[in-house]
């Protein structure tokens, strides 16, 4: 895709240092680029009929890629928001805590 | 099956029965579809600097989606192939079982 | 637990055939008792104290450990029951398919 | 497995901070007592030829169940090790980030 007028202006200053994931954000881009490069492969390869297995290999790795952005993510997420929060507001801390604990839950589908 | 023009000519020919989807090919193509979507928001919230909780959440919904195509094709390849080949061909059918363990190891991520 | 006077002999007899898994019988027992194995080494870790990270470590090799015997027993079904209703019993067929993708739904955590 | 003679005395006092899931030790072993009940049940119905499915539905369960007892560990974890680290040690923090996303990594068996 291309459109995506990206975020207006005022958003990215109030939120300027929130996100833990200033540094790597190029990184997840390029490859959330790619995945959705590969589920378009993937409906390509249902639409010529390709084998069954051949597709299903390929959704396992779109998969396994996704999950990768998933784990930079919460990477970025335990450096920023987490450490930061233990370090100045105890308070704070708990709630990051258990957020991280609830994404995990979802994450590892329990 | 209805429209799929796309795949050029010659392939239609020579695969023409093997797959074992034909009956669920749109409803596979239209989750694709969905996921592709999918995917494009969360290139979207990460250019947008959105949190990275709601970022992940949307990850896991969209890796969930993906595996719900993966089961669809798991499911045609059984009642397709496999059975298929159950009932015609023991030799060609103990590939078929060995195939298919493996795709699920790869599924399974073992 | 201890106990568990291995199966009464009538057991056997009404389903002598029934589990598709018979050759592989003592395969999967084999490794159902080194996970029991693995369990009992995490739970002593823990009595410890050992360092959180090793036993998490032990942990994901349990369950990858767990994993294999269920890919062994979805394995035995197909092999089993599922190509065996393919050949002789279409109406059957169609409820093993419905139950072995019901079964790869919970296995896939969908 | 035989070894590991239960820890000497020696090891509690020197570790005895170290762990962060002290306070859920007992919550841990509880749940680990009852998964390693849950194998030796599979590892019997695999003796009493129990039909597959149901032998795959319990291993799902077991594998839920010890993913359970990760995720706490992995709060314990967060909660302890790391946030201390945030805390007092940069240098030791920045080992605790990796060493974090290492374990989730094969956790989420990528």
């Amino acid at each position: 895709m291309s459109s995506t007028p990206a975020a207006p202006h005022g958003i990215h200053e109030h939120q300027a240092k929130a996100p833990g994931y200033a540094g790597r954000k190029s990184d997840h881009l390029h490859r959330l680029g790619k995945i959705e490069g590969q589920i378009r492969g993937i409906s390509r390869m249902v639409t010529d009929d390709r084998y069954c297995i051949d597709v299903l290999t390929q959704i396992t790795a779109a998969s396994r890629a996704l999950q990768e952005v998933a784990l930079g993510l919460l990477d970025d997420e335990v450096r920023g928001c987490v450490a930061d929060a233990a370090r100045t507001d105890p308070a704070q801390a708990e709630d990051k805590y258990t957020e991280l604990n609830d994404t995990l839950r979802r994450a590892l589908r329990l």
